[in-house]
């Protein structure tokens, strides 16, 4: 018996683009669009909603910005159930840039936030629930927060916020299934009147079987990747959460497709899944950066130097 | 705090010959027992140990039939407690080929059968453990065997055979975390005088995962291979899992070698791992060999095609 609560959100352009800085055609995106519409996936997270302000677009793609008219030029003409979600970062984001709801093509925002900046992330996130999205609040990089400061953090989303999820994001891939079984439970103690999510990396081949364990544990709002694209090792792959979810109104056929068109041709030019240096980096709870940084260069292979590096920084 | 009752057998050359017809070189095999020996792994599964009778030296690789000389030609002169493990299936092995434990290099014998030869199996595990070797009785494709056909096998195992393991094995790759706790706790609740151990198949990514949540309900025997090495989507990544176990013997050093100078180069030229058709046989609980045949032609991307020729089998 399939759980109708649980909502996919796949985020293969949001966080595949941080892999490519942002840059996928209109095209490939219009097709991914197209594929998880007829797949019956119910969110489709396409970007970040980042300031140009702060974010050159010389530099940067236009899914790092998110322009209304963009994401109606890839998604008009498709039928489509799908609502379209966008990613701001805490510090990153200009509120005015972000127009009423009715206004605008985008269903959710989502206010990614480490935990020290959990107040911010709380005025950001009503702000966007005042203007008539839906919201969620995904606590990054949770697996280096105090358990205090995780419980202070829980209690005052419940309490302030008017997000209507609150995620844990194991950023670097580090989790288990038994830590994040201790992550969903305490989240779901404390949060009585919102859903949780979970936003798994795929580092340690954990992301899937994290996910499962999330759901196990009552987590509705669940994010994959189609392929597991995304930042370093990449995500859950969506295929695999298709196919172990119950519900009837999911088809894996268009996801099979569009790997077969255009995420395979892909793999030959963009790096992501399982590399050595990306589980390393995650068996030892730090973030990705170092580990794509050594995979751009000529040591790329040299594990246990790469290893040694990170055992070795010595803190105290 | 680590469990030292957890023993870990690395089985790349066994599970991973099923690439490649076993056809390991000698190099290959003795880089993999220095480092397995270094990294401070219990056991190496170093081949099948079937019969020439039935199996031509000219179409296998000499890891199919691991005659005695040539174990010790690729172990001579290195230091090391890692035992060496051969693997026999049912019907496919003389026992008139096995010397006494004494005579041998070999330690562990571990015999592969279905749940319907167990009785089969359990003669000839009986038969090696009175020649005086560790022995396993490891259940193929367990997750196609009907309730009670598992509580019997696992009855005759624990009242009728020699074995000092039993093991859970996923060869499909089909198993989720859920589904291994089932099958590992109703192991454990009937097999009391013996280990359970648990084999995974990384189809679904979810291999390691598979093995953690084994050791949570105390499987206490887990198999592993280098880079994930093995039939299909491979295995439980041995690296990854002992990033895992807390046990200070262990060294991921020398794996993370292995793999930079032996493993790389070799994924140029075989291909396992996560690979779409593979996980479909998993997500759809199917032998992998109608994938690996696809993967050899020109529609080893056409996945819809793949999947829809499995869906509409039929059987009724």
């Amino acid at each position: 018996m399939f759980r109708p609560k649980i909502k996919v959100i796949d985020c293969t352009i949001r966080d595949g683009g941080l892999m490519n800085n942002h840059d996928f055609s209109d095209q490939f995106v219009r097709e991914t669009y197209r594929a998880l519409s007829e797949a019956g996936i119910d969110y489709m997270e396409i970007g970040y909603k980042n300031s140009r302000r702060l974010f050159s677009d010389k530099e940067f793609g236009k899914w790092k910005f998110c322009d209304d008219d963009h994401i109606k030029k890839v998604t008009d003409g498709i039928e489509s159930k799908t609502k379209i979600s966008v990613m701001v970062d805490v510090g990153r984001v200009e509120i005015e840039d972000v127009k009423p709801k009715k206004e605008s093509p985008v269903d959710m925002i989502r206010v990614a936030s480490y935990v020290k900046d959990i107040d911010k992330a709380i005025h950001l996130v009503n702000h966007f629930a005042d203007k008539g999205y839906e919201t969620t609040v995904n606590i990054m990089a949770i697996s280096r927060a105090l358990d205090n400061e995780i419980n202070e953090a829980f209690e005052q989303l419940e309490k302030e916020s008017k997000a209507k999820v609150i995620y844990v994001v194991d950023s670097f891939g580090s989790l288990y299934q038994e830590t994040t079984e201790f992550l969903v439970k305490k989240a779901k103690s404390i949060i009585k009147s919102k859903e949780i999510g979970m936003h798994a990396h795929n580092n340690q081949q954990l992301a899937f079987s994290n996910t499962i364990e999330a759901i196990i544990h009552d987590a509705n709002y669940v994010d994959a990747t189609v392929y597991g694209l995304g930042r370093a090792a990449g995500n859950c792959p969506l295929e695999l959460l298709i196919g172990f979810l119950k519900n009837p109104k999911f088809d894996i056929r268009p996801i099979l497709d569009l790997i077969s068109k255009e995420f395979i041709p892909l793999s030959k030019k963009l790096e992501w899944g399982y590399v050595i240096p990306y589980a390393i980096t995650g068996m030892l709870d730090e973030h990705p950066e170092s580990a794509i940084k050594i995979r751009k260069g000529s040591k790329k292979e040299d594990y246990r130097e790469f290893y040694e590096s990170l055992k070795g920084k010595g803190l105290d």
